[in-house]
């Protein structure tokens, strides 16, 4: 844990620049708008240890697989989200010495991200000599126009005499990811064109053996400065430059702005549409001042917060935490393009390669149907829906029917590469399913599950009911060879949450078909046969349960109780993180969990099980469980809400929060847990307020955190917006928008108009 | 299966050229000399496909170890026996165009090689236009002089007119690995040395990051010939080259023999000395001519076979089986150096990486033991204990005590690189103390147990002592994430074999301990506490047991019982081998075995089990077994013999006894299973002729293969060499040297003078 930036309800502030946290702080300070984004790397050079990242949404490249040992069935690339062309390259020299913050001396340091705005400011003084220099760099991506990114730089001489400032505005496309296998130069430049006070360029990524798409993208970058523009030459193939140059009087203060438009064939058939788009989108903003480019942005940002924002009074640290995640999280997706998801690190980092997980359907869509349109989550639905083909091939490279997703992809085809997370971590494949549930259940909204949705549910249920077999020492039907949601096992038998999901799958699948439209219902042409099949799957699906020192227990897989269940309070701190300290094959068998397991299941279907039942399981599993997964925490604090262990969830709420503010895992310099963002809305939505659907009712039963004197948020249900609002004095729902409604308050029925 | 070599008692002979087998072809006559060894690739250059394999005993490389995923304690690097100095080169021109059997117009072709004198002869005509010229090429290495290697060729013109010949005999020390991570060079060239008649150059292997040593080879060829030597350039600056030229008359022939010299680093300290003993063997041998160094060869070799061979009448295929297999173990090991293991491609090939597997303990040397002074097998032994702090190194990296033996290594380091293997596939340790109580209960030796081998055992011991955990649940030891014998299943719990080897393994350590011998004993420092320890574990240690459809069977692991137990015979043809037609999770949840696992323990220990316990388990577990590894089919044979199901135990013999001259597995052009030789021996001795040692008393119970006339083997018990012959009359056995000795034969004691 390290905090590293101010406590501030709206801002993310740092006054210090230590080289040591620099990658941190570029994480913390990213920016995106969905369409692009990047980490709060400088504009000029920086001679100390950096992560100079920017990436382009769904433009990504195939890692070729390496391993040990090839397995047969194996993901021959793994998809990665690639650094694109540097486009914010701005390098200042001071009377022809280059600015650089790792050896300049420097003053009145300051970074800024405006979380309400969506905007980051970097202030800080250079003394070089005689020469004082104040630099004062904004930037922001726009979510008015996606393409654009606008940057300002004011310069102000402090200085008692005259400055010469050098402005060397480039765009560099000679970039390569850190984390790649091997060294690959994914991009080569088809063209480059620099005009006096302009400058462009095309690059495409390089051809692979895989058949993917190969991606085009083009990017301008044009000016508006007193500065004087001078010719230069072109500085190298891959690389377009525009220089600029000044002399500054004693006090007197200069901008430049840098506006870069940038397209990609993504949405442009040829190069010469790609460039046409982006000449069209340059002359349009032309004629717009950055305070009115900079206005129309933060409208619509506003916009996202009226409905979104969460109050929290009496705990700045939680006032930051909310707003800090559901800021990064909007900045990776709102929505705008059903091609696109949300990678575990968005547009912050490397790891994890930017690819779709199980996490967008399991931690990403309860929070979008609550803030934002159902239209929103209604395209990260129709995501899957459109790699369905991807989904079978899957399947059929298992040798089994349906569909399965993937665990990691861009287009539908698995492409992760260990065998026990490709071949094993087949839960993902319920959650795809779930989530059409839950956006079914939320938004009132038939017509998906009945429609288009229908495909993707009976794939997956087709897939469950092949992927199942049947014992006949127990007669039962069990799925051996499974990783669970806690990958701190491998190949595991009969992993409870997994039987308990391809069930659940089964018995959604059977409960819908009647009302698929018939479209569909001809296309998926679910036999009669079929359907006993399912039922009796469900009828004799295997479900582990054991009585264990009082508790009844289900049993997350075969074996788990016969391992030394010591609790994790009992073990030397020496050994934590466990991922870091111990070898792979002692995690794998210990006892701890890294993230929710059964109590992942029993979050999804927290009605169907008695108070016993959540209190017991929870109370056996959580001391075994390690939270070394940023998805770990809020499920826990939900849990533990549910069964009135409010310091619990709070403990479990603060883990999640504030995960990147703080620096929890230690691992925030990679970039952020984007995907675990939401952690800290589900805590206060389905924890502390105790939201709930029943019977197509709406619960709440709040509880106010004890440090905290008010909470108040907003939410979508059925074609309403509520508004929640929790207090010392008590709770209130108040029906913004939308028809009446009846809701359920702590027991009490509440008509809201 | 694919047989392209004729049916010979003493040797494997071909008369085809089919380029679709010529890596077939290679890996079937390769030479070895336990110093170095090579495929049977041709001296001169052919432009078709083929795998030029020349490896050097002991000599290894560090591939960076690349992973999907990093996990916690993988080994950095996985070494592999590296391709070395291609000394065997000797390009031949008639009338200045090169001979190229890929393209020339040949006619009587033949490979040969002599297995009684390990001697690899190849012949065939040429026709170039109006010229005719018949070579003969022969060669060896000497187990007389293991740094020597002498090849001979013979030239002889058919033609009706004089043909010109031109030999150009060169070393190429720009050589690579096929199978290696990198594309690595592996070698530079520290010295070349090139003079009219004979050229030597210095090659070392290049440094690497994780501080393994580096080699260092010194090689020379020299020749004998009428033709004369041509000044030539040096070819390139990793090449040798001597050219020798001369005109042959019509119906004329000459010979140009080549002798080759090569020292290691292994052997010497620095490159001078080196270079000196290079000299020194060369001016030695300068004076011998080539029959008088082949027979002191082949006079080694007869040795050998004096002890080792084993004649079968009335199948020539199982005669020549037998004999092959034990050719080629002997080319790989004869018990020479101390320091040098049994790759499980010997020198045949790049599979696995040429280092020592669990297969040298586990299958090896019972054959050694066999026919061979136990000296040889001393040395299996002294190479674990020389090895020892690797073995302290691997428990460490576990984070556990005691002496882990590593699945795959040079130095006892380990450096196999799938966790599911490396970190899990923790049976082998059990068997490097099983060899030890093997060596000690045939040679009757306890000198090594009581010794040295203590500290081996003891450290195993240890290991699983501190690998097992307690189950409060039931009571039990028991040890779980572990991959047993039968790889196509991972990170299972409470492997039979497992855990059932760990008990033994403790159970031997308390028994050896009074006996260890003073200053081991000192060293050891084994507390009251550790032993009442390993006996609480021994006592209470789980060993999964269960009735299964009228059988009693031991279980193979926690919930395989579970599994859908379809046998192998029920599977549609089209999905065999598994490990071509399934993806590997297909693989791993089904019941199907790769090799004896279950059954390798009883195997182990097969007097210790009741016949009811061996037929339930052999008949429970051999129709759920593919046999996809090469080393299952022998412990079946085994235990079949000894459930007097003869038919299975000779088929399961003839899967093992001509596996690569039948190309069983369809792999052998990859090189040859040269640890699964052993199965041939061990199906014929412990099998057939039911070879048991019952309290220190040596029995056989000897049955004769329906379709042979008889079989006669020798061997050797505790300082005795013994015959024993089978045939339609009965079966005798005969002591040939030692002391008088009292065996059972059928249930009758036998005296022996």
């Amino acid at each position: 844990m390290k905090r590293t930036f101010e406590v501030q309800p709206w801002n993310v502030v740092s006054h210090d620049l230590n080289q040591d946290d620099k990658r941190l702080q570029e994480s913390m300070t990213s920016l995106g708008n969905g369409y692009m984004g990047m980490r709060g790397f400088f504009e000029e050079d920086y001679s100390a240890d950096t992560l100079q990242g920017l990436y382009l949404g769904g433009v990504w490249y195939p890692d070729k697989t390496r391993v040990g040992w090839w397995k047969n069935g194996y993901p021959e690339y793994f998809g990665k989200a690639i650094n694109a062309v540097n486009y914010i390259k701005m390098n200042i020299a001071i009377n022809g010495e280059k600015v650089d913050l790792a050896t300049d001396e420097i003053s009145d340091f300051s970074l800024d991200l405006d979380m309400k705005n969506a905007q980051f400011t970097r202030s800080f003084t250079v003394t070089k000599g005689a020469a004082k220099v104040a630099f004062k760099f904004e930037r922001f991506l726009s979510i008015e126009i996606q393409e654009l990114s606008v940057q300002r730089v004011s310069i102000n001489n402090l200085s008692d005499a005259a400055v010469d400032v050098t402005v060397d505005a480039n765009m560099n496309a000679d970039v390569v990811n850190e984390d790649s296998n091997y060294d690959e130069h994914f991009w080569s430049t088809l063209s480059t064109k620099q005009e006096l006070d302009r400058a462009s360029l095309v690059t495409k990524t390089t051809p692979n053996p895989f058949g993917t798409p190969q991606f085009t993208v083009a990017v301008e970058q044009r000016f508006v400065t007193d500065l004087a523009p001078k010719a230069v030459e072109q500085p190298a193939a891959d690389e377009v430059s525009n220089e600029f140059v000044g002399s500054l009087a004693a006090g007197a203060t200069t901008t430049i702005e840098k506006r870069v438009v940038l397209t990609t064939s993504r949405d442009y058939d040829t190069e010469a549409a790609l460039t046409a788009a982006v000449q069209e989108i340059g002359d349009k903003v032309a004629g717009i001042s950055y305070d009115d480019l900079f206005a129309a942005h933060a409208a619509k940002w506003a916009a996202r917060w009226e409905i979104a924002d969460v109050t929290i009074e009496g705990s700045d640290e939680a006032q930051q935490g909310i707003r800090f995640n559901l800021f990064q999280l909007f900045s990776t997706y709102y929505g705008d393009d059903s091609r696109l998801n949300i990678g575990p690190k968005g547009f912050t980092g490397e790891k994890y390669g930017g690819a779709t997980y199980w996490d967008t359907e399991a931690f990403a869509i309860p929070v979008y149907l609550g803030v934002t349109d159902p239209s929103v989550t209604k395209n990260l639905l129709k995501y899957r829906y459109q790699q369905i083909e991807g989904a079978y091939h899957n399947a059929k490279q298992q040798g089994l029917k349906g569909a399965l997703y993937p665990m990691v992809t861009f287009d539908g085809i698995e492409c992760h590469n260990e065998w026990e997370i490709t071949f094993e971590e087949i839960h993902r494949n319920s959650t795809i399913a779930f989530a059409i549930y839950n956006y079914t259940h939320i938004t009132g909204d038939k017509s998906w599950v009945q429609g288009d949705g229908s495909e993707v549910l009976i794939g997956i249920a087709r897939f469950w009911a092949d992927r199942v077999h049947y014992s006949a020492l127990k007669d039962k039907y069990m799925i051996h060879g499974v990783t669970g949601p806690n990958e701190y096992e491998n190949n595991i038998n009969n992993n409870w949450y997994t039987n308990y999901m391809a069930k659940w799958v089964l018995q959604y699948a059977l409960e819908i078909l009647p009302d698929v439209d018939d479209k569909n219902a001809a296309k998926l042409a679910v036999t009669d046969a079929e359907k006993t099949k399912w039922q009796e799957i469900i009828d004799k699906m295997y479900l582990g349960e054991a009585d264990y020192e009082g508790k009844h227990i289900f049993v997350q897989h075969d074996t788990y109780l016969d391992k030394d269940l010591t609790p994790v309070a009992e073990l030397d701190p020496a050994n934590l993180p466990l991922n870091q300290k111990w070898s792979w094959d002692h995690i794998l068998r210990s006892p701890y969990i890294k993230q929710a397991d059964v109590l992942q299941g029993m979050y999804y279907f927290i009605d169907n099980f008695t108070e016993k039942e959540k209190a017991d399981n929870f109370n056996f599993y959580e001391p075994l469980t390690v939270h070394e997964s940023s998805l770990s925490a809020s499920v826990h604090s939900i849990i533990a809400a549910d069964l009135h262990m409010e310091d619990k969830a709070v403990e479990m709420y603060e883990r999640t929060a504030r995960l990147d503010l703080d620096n929890y895992n230690n691992d925030t310099s990679d970039g952020l847990h984007i995907t675990a963002m939401t952690g800290a809305w589900l805590s206060i939505v389905q924890g502390f307020a105790g939201m709930r659907v029943r019977n197509d009712e709406l619960h709440f039963a709040p509880f106010l955190p004890k440090a905290w004197d008010k909470y108040h948020f907003r939410f979508y249900f059925r074609g309403r917006l509520l508004e929640v609002a929790v207090d010392k004095a008590g709770s209130s729902v108040t029906l913004l928008k939308g028809e009446p409604l009846t809701i359920d308050l702590d027991g009490q029925k509440l008509e809201l108009k």
